[in-house]
């Protein structure tokens, strides 16, 4: 398969710093979408990958799945874009697209595993997925998202997965207007629940364990602000919310978040792997068919739908630009909860 | 306001063995329907209520909460039944009938508290509720059910507790023809989630730990049995399953059958009141948008639903019939799951 050499940031191994180096691209096949990456959102997922956090990091790693860029050339049978698009990659370049949860647009989910965007057994090349930290990417053009025009192309990056992991719960729960909903944890991921929570008519409050992020939820959209280690506040949103989406990527104890819920209300997790302690109680769940559930992402025409529902709203990330060279850095603030809210690179950078 | 004796079979200490007393009916008010109780199920809940398990036990305590028996005197606004027809009582006989939860006929999540048909706060005569085990009782309108003309009465008692306890979650996570439901543990309230769930056209499985139920588990209904100690047999099950129901009423682990959830799949409590040990992992929620939920009995208006079902399907509990005065005995013989499901009592034992 013909490939071309392309400039990319990455890392050799655990404890190395992410430095330049080249990796294969393919030339587009039939189906693919040749992109030039403007910009790259900077996700924890990538630290974590970088330094092997989860175990199961192979490297060379070049991370980065928030990925905005214009299209560069296209394959012979690709329909939905043009040279000279503007195009989103988010987490997933791949998945095989005909098991139960492909065909129902939950690629996110696909039985045989997705391909991610980076560090996932590449079909194509073999070895392993690149990720965004490049000058370029070619992606099988299902898996390419339309960026609306009118959006800070930069802001629009961590969309692609802060976005649509805090997108999608809220429209598998049927968020809508009026609709009482709660965000823990206000960083990459707490700071979109909250605009696209309220861009979906909610009345939106954020849990917090500082009062310092108080002015700065509310700029963002938040109605209120509840300090959850402040147990008068807490109590006087027992049994409220709809929905609460628990963006927290630590252990932390739920059952506090529960007992705001609703009657047939859901806290559905999206950044903490691992095992609920203290043991969750039942007791109130039972009382109040109370749910506490998982979500993973999103599928690709959820995202579509998303990008295209922030496009008409004019909703943004907010972010810091950095360039290529500054992502050690980055990643060292990353580890201090030191950005509002999302680190983008300007990939004009890995040319310098 | 007006009273009658009635006999009754109840307890006065948490170790004093279940023997006859006599208890306060009101005459009924305007809204009020009078049951001469011809049939009471004996649900775990009497048994650890008497025995005052759950540390609010108040005595003296008359238990049951599965009453089946004739309508004798109505009150002048009573329009639903008249007398002589066959009515059911379950586990709830008030609630405020205002807040939002009961506005949307789930009496059972009642935001100011139901009233249990025994042990809850009287708002007619003061003091606490007295139960099933007794000559009759006096309900609001609104808190009986019609029963069907074509069912076994005595059969029927249990669907008032064990039966909607497990339609309810049934109906709410929208089991219909070719869901695949698992149920854990086969009694009480297994054995009819196993007839409810295949009367929706649902495949059914039986998760339990024990080969010696497989038998029953089909003559029942289930299409196949698990045995959920057996990892090859868990492991052919992986991924499968649309709702469980798990009705199994001490503290076990319930990751194991997470993992035999499909995507987007829920497991629902019923029967354990507690914390979730050992610790409930998050990752395969996340990577399958799972839910683990809680669910209380049912609204009214989804019993009688449940009871219309019945009799559309014939469907009744299995049960044996024993007499008032060995309520003691029977209550041995359930801690040891000696019963094939239900015990219910006949009534007119009392009379003797």
């Amino acid at each position: 398969m013909k490939t071309a050499n392309v400039k990319a940031f990455g890392t050799k191994a655990t404890d190395a710093p992410l430095k330049e180096m080249t990796i294969d691209r393919r030339d587009v096949t039939a189906k693919d979408i040749e992109i030039e990456i403007l910009y790259c959102g900077v996700c924890h997922s990538d630290l974590h990958t970088a330094r092997n956090d989860w175990g199961f990091t192979v490297y060379p790693s070049v991370p980065g799945h928030e990925i905005v860029g214009r299209v560069t050339k296209v394959g012979s049978e690709v329909t939905r874009l043009k040279v000279g698009d503007i195009a989103g990659v988010g987490c997933l370049v791949d998945s095989c697209q005909t098991c139960e949860s492909c065909k129902k647009d939950l690629e996110q989910y696909c039985l045989t595993g997705f391909t991610g965007t980076y560090g996932s057994a590449d079909k194509h090349l073999g070895g392993f997925t690149f990720g965004g930290y490049s000058e370029k990417i070619v992606v099988d053009e299902h898996f390419v998202l339309k960026v609306p025009s009118n959006l800070d192309l930069a802001a629009v990056a961590p969309l692609l997965c802060a976005g649509i992991t805090t997108w999608s719960p809220l429209r598998h729960w049927n968020v809508t207007k009026g609709s009482k909903v709660a965000v823990v944890g206000l960083g990459g991921l707490g700071h979109m629940a909250i605009k696209l929570a309220k861009g979906l008519g909610a009345e939106v409050t954020l849990f917090s364990r500082s009062p310092g992020k108080e002015k700065d939820a509310l700029v963002l959209g938040a109605d209120a602000v509840i300090i959850s280690t402040d147990s008068n506040q807490m109590n006087s949103v027992s049994g409220k919310f709809d929905l609460i989406i628990d963006t927290v990527p630590y252990v932390h104890d739920v059952n506090p978040y529960v007992a705001t819920l609703n009657i047939s209300g859901t806290l559905v997790l999206v950044g903490y792997l691992g095992g609920l302690e203290p043991f969750l109680n039942t007791v109130p769940m039972i009382l109040g068919r109370k749910s506490i559930a998982g979500s993973l992402i999103g599928g690709i025409a959820e995202t579509q739908e998303m990008l295209d529902f922030c496009g008409k709203h004019n909703i943004v990330s907010e972010i810091e630009i950095i360039k290529m060279q500054d992502i050690n850095e980055a990643y060292e603030r990353m580890l201090k909860s030191d950005v509002k809210y999302r680190f983008v690179i300007d990939m004009a950078s890995l040319k310098e």
